[in-house]
């Protein structure tokens, strides 16, 4: 297997139809396939807008079932092109019950597995309803084998979280997603707003650093009602340096060369997941 | 209980002598006193060279039991300039054992506590050979009330581990100390010295930022053998912001101004501490 991986970015903004940004995500995925990405991931809930700013019975109509419509054509263009496609979905799971969910599909258009986010954000002040639309995830911390490397999701605020980077490198993730919907809510400072954006960047480059691993944050872009979307996705590799940013103010394909071999040369001298004293569990 | 704290950092190379450390630690910590530092710390076993970059039975000889003879001074110093002071030293139990231990005294004099350094770099090839002198700790992570705050402290390679600065913050820290030694051991590269570099300040703003309380590293400088120490002593507030920094390459004495009120506004938006659904044990 070789251990140089080109991973697609697609900073998108989303719109009212939800066939047109799977339409638009689609040509984006095409389009980074044909550079070369072998795994590609867009933005938290890229099928809407982010319609958590507000608490309303409605939008729970947005919810698909998994397998469903979407990721049946998401699996087809990962057979198609021959890619891993890591994208983000509203679903409903057939108990009724509904999840911020992340999917994976192989190269061979197969689904990996999904996963829930677990870290769910309850701040209706500013714009991040999330915890009247979503439960809890449950079904823990997953990991992925792919054609192209073991890769892991975790979704919006869990980056916020260190103990989850590190449970997921532990599984032997060597790339970790964050599909994502950050931006400035209507209202804050503007010391406030560079300051959450700097922690923003910072905290994922540091879970890059802390398990010797490539983090990737997708993020939408653009500004939606009350929230304005800051893009800036971004690929850190294990040290924390950037491989490659996008703008904060427009949409944007990204390809970042991952080195894996890095992963394998750090850890010889810094060996954190194994020199870790502190055991987790959730 | 006043809420704005000024932290004050002592960035020193140490010789030779343990006597004139000690002596030139406490000259400097008067400094800081007379300056308006509240708390003060030194760096990672101040009293001598880092002796840990060879493998030598003579070094068991500079451990000292606690109480000692250096803590018994410091004590009195800090009873009389009535701050607390962090200080590191190389402990002897009562029961012959080795440790890489930090004390904390209170603005009365009075030892808070101690605690021993849990993740002990095993590194002899890069002249870190510190399993060789000491033990793992074995009190756990410890957070101590203060006059001036409650604080907690954990050293130099426990610096790379985001959860037992979880851990700190759990228990209240709202400062969070790093006596430290790091630096670029001789034959690394120019590139993977940059890269070390700036993956040392980014993981610790990043503790800042994950448990949003006040970091601070205070790191020995100057050229040892076969490392040099690239001192960079820093306070980071909650943000990640850099509130003060020292030179690479010369001591200095700093002061940080920490508004520690910044803690539970920052947590009002972002609770992480409380959000977090991941348990972590010892």
């Amino acid at each position: 297997m070789t251990r140089i991986i080109d991973v697609g970015l697609i900073q998108m903004n989303s719109r009212s139809s939800a066939e047109d940004n799977l339409t638009r995500a689609i040509i984006r995925i095409e389009n980074l396939a044909k550079r070369g990405a072998k795994i590609v991931c867009v933005p938290e809930l890229f099928l809407s807008p982010y319609f958590c700013q507000k608490k309303d019975k409605r939008f729970f109509a947005l919810a698909e079932s998994l397998p469903g419509k979407t990721t049946r054509i998401l699996s087809k263009i990962a057979k198609r092109e021959k890619i891993v496609i890591v994208a983000s979905i509203f679903e409903k799971s057939s108990d009724k019950r509904f999840f911020n969910t992340a999917v994976v599909f192989d190269a061979n258009g197969k689904l990996c597995g999904h996963y829930r986010k677990m870290h769910i954000p309850d701040d209706p002040k500013h714009y991040y309803a999330e915890a009247y639309y979503f439960e809890d995830g449950n079904l823990g911390v997953r990991s992925f084998q792919t054609r192209y490397g073991t890769i892991a999701v975790l979704v919006c605020w869990d980056q916020w979280f260190p103990e989850m980077a590190r449970i997921a490198a532990s599984q032997g993730a060597q790339i970790l997603f964050y599909p994502t919907s950050i931006g400035w809510p209507k209202g804050d400072s503007k010391k406030i707003r560079l300051a959450e954006y700097e922690a923003w960047k910072l905290i994922q480059k540091s879970h890059a650093v802390a398990n010797n691993i490539f983090v990737v944050a997708v993020n939408r872009v653009g500004l939606e009602e009350n929230i304005n979307f800051w893009g800036t996705s971004f690929v850190s590799d294990p040290y924390g340096r950037i491989i490659v940013k996008a703008p904060s103010n427009r949409e944007a394909n990204l390809i970042a060369r991952c080195d894996l071999n890095i992963i394998s040369e750090m850890r010889k001298d810094w060996p954190f997941l194994v020199a870790s004293r502190v055991k987790l569990s959730l």
